[in-house]
């Protein structure tokens, strides 16, 4: 056994019990019940004011690719607890209910559903772990990367962190997150060669280092590469050498005539706020105004904000390990819960998850999400979750409620909603069709551009009205009433 | 095209400067040159006294596969900036270089290497990126596992973080690490098929909520899986509903004269040392005494130690987001440096990369590492650095000293050594015998029983003991002064 992950064997990337509780569905006549289930999340990474989604496109290829091998039977019957009709279930297992999800790249916030599957009780439980792996890592990765994009106030940000993913899909996939949150491309290749993220890249230190001095290995590194010829000028001394050699093989080149496309340099260590400044200046008096300086080195919001409050003169930003692994805030803790059930006459009978802790309580039945947006801003003032059957008339005032504090209540006129969740699969076929990633990255730009600026802040941020219609209320309210007397 | 991560492309998983560098080192005739890179990082993650190295069964299945597809050489000419004669070399791509690594599951340390790469410039630099992939990843997970395993205090600790992993093979190769670093079982069922990690796992919230009522849930369950009834107890309210509903169940089902090989209840919510105390009294009350208490919920080393210091009664752990991404320390930096390149006398040239910050000064040269055990106590003294053809003699005394404080000086006496580094491939070819990975979980758990108490505290560590050899503290420091005066 040579082992591998690969996408043929992902249907086992499940949690086993996904698989022991499919077994117990089947046997006690679960197997053709149908079931609804949503993700959502219930806190913004980095104390945010949203999130973007991402994780759909693999979700899709993954539900397109739902199948049991022999060696995956086999495995299984090996372990002796699963019955014989069940694994024959399986061995012809094939996806037959609907999904619905938020296109990638759209903000998101807390408590809403992001993905909905109403699916047969077996089929909707071995789904779990695959669909919020994806949404959980792929939506942390474009979060943060939008919030790096935006601390970076337009200034081109690539992502440079494959060397400190965790894990080669985090590396491969995480790069394409990345470019949804806005980043302009990648340092990785096979992402490129696979999503067509453009692969970008400068020097390694080992470069400077295999030439008998700094001065020949940026005239080589110059000569080879005139269309994009950054320098990195701190394997020595940033100011005392690599930024004066790095001067002097510029102006040679362009003494001889030739032009280069982009140059300049980039700094990986020390103080960037201060060496940015002396560096601006210093190409500036060698008459290098179009050289650019890229920095690197540990970067995030953050910090990107304070070097720019500080006034460092940065073209552009690599951004690698905090980005690829969203450092300060690395688990996007979406969950996967059952809100509705099917009985034998096809009524939807809702399903409430209880807690002492009311956050974690949580909205039954099948529902969508609407997104109000003002129609002479055009920018989006609530969200509210409502029943699947629910419509809202744009011509007719529609007031809305906070649902942690009901008394909270505002009547909208003059907006336009749209849905966020759209069908992506209906009765196992794929309904949906997939936007380029180009596209995927505009709409994340432009519906970010919905958001007030107090909601985009990065520290205490407003917080965005997540609404519950009061159909969806007063259900809630009567089955916390009914299921808490049981108690 | 159909973009999918897997072992066929990852020749292309690397930053494109290692591929412009490549094609630049190609054309300045260093095709041949000869290289030295090692890997090692600077900081032992969450503060602790040592790492867990893992990561080196990918990268040698990487290595093995080490090959440009015809897409690949096709993707890297449309850039247009590769050299055809390069594109022709990448064709027949084949490592020919050495690799040294410690051996996974080995207790290691700042600044020591723990994999050496030599081989032919162009060679060595594609790796890079991989390689401290894999090293970073696998490292940190195995080394959190690890903490959070000696946090347990011999209770089984599972794995249960595939949802929050970040990406695929983070679940499925950092269940992998988790085993490494002493987790008894995963949740994550492709690790099972694929490495043998045992999959383990109880029930979701939504199999009680399928049922009518909890009661059913729980007696349909423990008629199914009597080998391992684990009743999640937390879906209504734990003490009022959950624990009596699972109590009433084992009692029925031992009643009617049947036996449960493992049983017991799960908790995953609420404050977990105030009810397992209260669930062990009610367990003990119904004659249930060999019932387990499993818990889970957000665990880490730090909560584990909270609990049981509390007095929580507790059998075992599930473990998920904040072991799976390492989430209070969720980077890993290995580096990637040269060390030496070889001249056409085939004569080793030491390389150091300078910096101002003290601590990023490399250790120039071909080097390995001894590692010296008191042979009374079998207990690790300290690590020693030195180059390649430095041999230690157990029958003498060694003085090794602080290359931070030269003057701390310690004479040893009645050592054993053993050479850390080990070869994985020579000339291209593996020479390495992958050990099983039992044997490599139990040779964790052996050396890292090797470390004195003190080292494996969690706060504030005593920091080992990795120093320099004479002569390599000699050459370095010649080194320092030959380049310093340079700048």
């Amino acid at each position: 056994m040579q082992p591998n992950v690969c996408e043929e064997n992902l249907t086992m990337l499940t949690d086993f019990y996904e698989l022991t509780m499919g077994n117990g569905y089947f046997l006690n006549g679960f197997s053709k019940k149908q079931t609804y289930f949503d993700i959502f999340f219930r806190k913004v990474p980095d104390n945010g004011g949203f999130a973007i989604a991402g994780g759909l496109s693999d979700i899709i290829r993954y539900v397109r690719n739902l199948h049991f091998s022999g060696a995956d039977i086999a495995y299984l019957r090996g372990k002796g607890i699963f019955d014989e009709k069940f694994l024959a279930y399986l061995k012809d297992f094939k996806f037959e209910g609907d999904i619905y999800a938020v296109p990638e790249g759209t903000p998101v916030f807390p408590y809403e559903p992001i993905v909905t599957v109403k699916a047969p009780a077996v089929q909707a439980q071995l789904m779990e772990t695959f669909l919020l792996l994806c949404i959980n890592h792929q939506s942390s990765i474009a979060t943060k990367a939008n919030r790096i994009v935006r601390a970076a106030k337009g200034r081109p940000v690539m992502e440079f962190g494959s060397r400190r993913a965790q894990g080669i899909a985090a590396a491969v996939i995480g790069a394409r997150a990345a470019y949804i949150g806005g980043c302009v491309a990648t340092a990785c290749t096979l992402t490129d060669e696979l999503y067509g993220v453009p692969a970008a890249g400068t020097m390694a230190h080992s470069w400077v280092q295999m030439f008998d001095d700094e001065y020949s290995a940026f005239k080589f590194y110059t000569e080879t590469y005139p269309h994009n010829a950054i320098l990195l000028v701190d394997t020595y001394n940033t100011l005392k050498s690599g930024i004066p050699n790095a001067i002097r093989v510029f102006k040679e080149y362009l003494a001889s005539g030739r032009t280069m496309a982009n140059y300049g340099i980039r700094m990986d260590s020390g103080d960037l706020a201060y060496l940015t400044k002396k560096a601006r200046v210093m190409l500036d008096e060698a008459g290098l105004k179009d050289a650019k300086i890229v920095v690197s080195n540990s970067l995030d919001e953050y910090l990107i904000n304070d070097l720019l409050q500080q006034g460092a003169v940065i073209d552009s930003f690599g951004v690698g390990e905090r980005m690829i692994t969203s450092s300060s805030s690395p688990v996007f803790g979406a969950v996967y819960k059952l809100s509705a059930v099917e009985g034998e006459d096809r009524v939807i009978v809702p399903k409430i998850k209880i807690s002492e802790n009311t956050d974690k309580i949580t909205n039954p039945g099948f529902k969508k999400v609407y997104r109000f947006y003002d129609k002479k801003t055009g920018k989006a003032i609530a969200d509210e979750i409502c029943l699947h059957n629910e419509i809202v008339n744009e011509a007719l005032p529609h007031t809305i409620f906070d649902p942690k504090a009901t008394w909270k209540q505002r009547t909208l006129k003059g907006f336009r909603v749209r849905e966020l969740l759209v069908p992506i699969f209906r009765h196992g076929e794929l309904v949906y069709k997939e936007p380029s990633l180009p596209e995927i990255q505009q709409y994340c730009k432009a519906q970010t551009e919905t958001l007030w600026e107090e909601v985009k802040r990065f520290e205490n941020p407003h917080v965005y009205n997540v609404d519950l219609s009061r159909k969806l209320w007063d259900l809630k309210k009567k089955m916390l009433d009914t299921e808490g007397c049981k108690l």
